[in-house]
């Protein structure tokens, strides 16, 4: 499907989501740069496509979709193979419990909009940052290790299990914020772990905001 | 299926987000309640179930699952009738995007966690709430604008279309929380719409918040 068009920001952690999708899918597509640093997102043309006025969205044959979780799932619905989500429906409920921790109980609190609306003060931003990272990333932790003794079969390699899942294509980012905000990571070594083994598959490497065309290397 | 067992809050907004969705599947279940003013979701047995220390959580067969998306989900795939998604791939796409908009886009900014973490001042705390709803809803009521013109079937009934779906019990719980902290809904004709048709519904009455045993008549 070289019909696939991909509106993102490479330090947008929805985008790196999506971009980690479709590389574990083997999906090529074409990236369109929406500079969020510089208000792209809330042009009219752009906010046409996400009134949200946000990164990521997914043009698939011809039409745009928007949300990262929904662009997933359709994608996994499109192209069921390799799969993100298990077969079973209770292990498909707990890797999208893991996705819900990231995509509405983490990063919502901590992405540009949030913090603008905050405040302008690096120095207000920073403890909040800080707190809604810590609080998801312990959650995710501790669902994981739930997860680990549910299934009896040791530790998880990826985030849930020992195959790339949607629950990774949410956590990597999120750690990924979490390193930028110098969030302790310490108290999670199942997430770390995970992130090592994530960030390991070829997917990831592609996906990596560093690696994305739009990528410039300022310091904030 | 009378062993479900749903952790629940009256006025926890995706808590009534699975009522919604238990109602209209004719599922029954018993419920259990969790006093979020009184911290119970904070204890010590509630957060085993739910990490993340929220509810709703639903037990099914023995196992708790967590976050609302997940659980719903996870209903849809166990009993597939009444469906809550369309058939079509892209159709649930619209569904899960409009879902997202509620369940990451708006309700995190304005739940109680959130709020209380914000600041003890309701006046700090109301315009930040009106804020964070009117822009959720707003990317709602384009989003329902979009979705008609492509159908071209004319104004939708409920969220999308014209039978209930998993938009319809994120936007309801949204709309009762815009009411509650008196956001102006006149300009979201298509969302109020769609909510006087989602409340006439059997399941929308037996879900509301004030419909339940645990409801307690505060003003607040």
């Amino acid at each position: 499907m070289s019909d696939l068009v991909l509106y993102t920001y490479w330090r947008s952690s929805s985008a790196y989501r999506v971009r980690l999708a479709l590389g574990a899918k083997g999906l090529a597509y074409r990236s369109v740069f929406v500079n969020l640093l510089q208000g792209a997102q809330k042009a009219g043309d752009h906010v046409a496509r996400s009134p949200m006025g946000a990164v990521p969205c997914l043009e698939v044959a011809g039409k745009t979709f928007a949300e990262s979780v929904a662009i997933i799932e359709l994608l996994e619905e499109l192209h069921p193979t390799p799969a993100l989500l298990p077969r079973d429906p209770f292990a498909r409920a707990r890797v999208r419990a893991l996705v819900e921790v990231v995509n509405s109980g983490t990063q919502p609190l901590q992405n540009l909009h949030t913090l603008e609306h905050l405040s302008p003060d690096p120095e207000v931003r920073k403890p909040w940052i800080q707190h809604f990272i810590t609080r998801g990333l312990t959650a995710f932790e501790a669902m994981m290790a739930t997860n680990d003794r549910e299934s009896g079969l040791g530790r998880s390699k990826f985030a849930y299990g020992d195959t790339l899942t949607m629950a990774d294509c949410f956590l990597l980012p999120q750690v990924y914020n979490a390193r930028r905000y110098h969030v302790d990571l310490a108290p999670f070594p199942r997430v770390a772990a995970a992130c090592d083994t994530i960030a390991a598959t070829e997917a990831a490497r592609a996906a990596a905001p560093e690696a994305q065309p739009d990528a410039v290397a300022d310091a904030r």
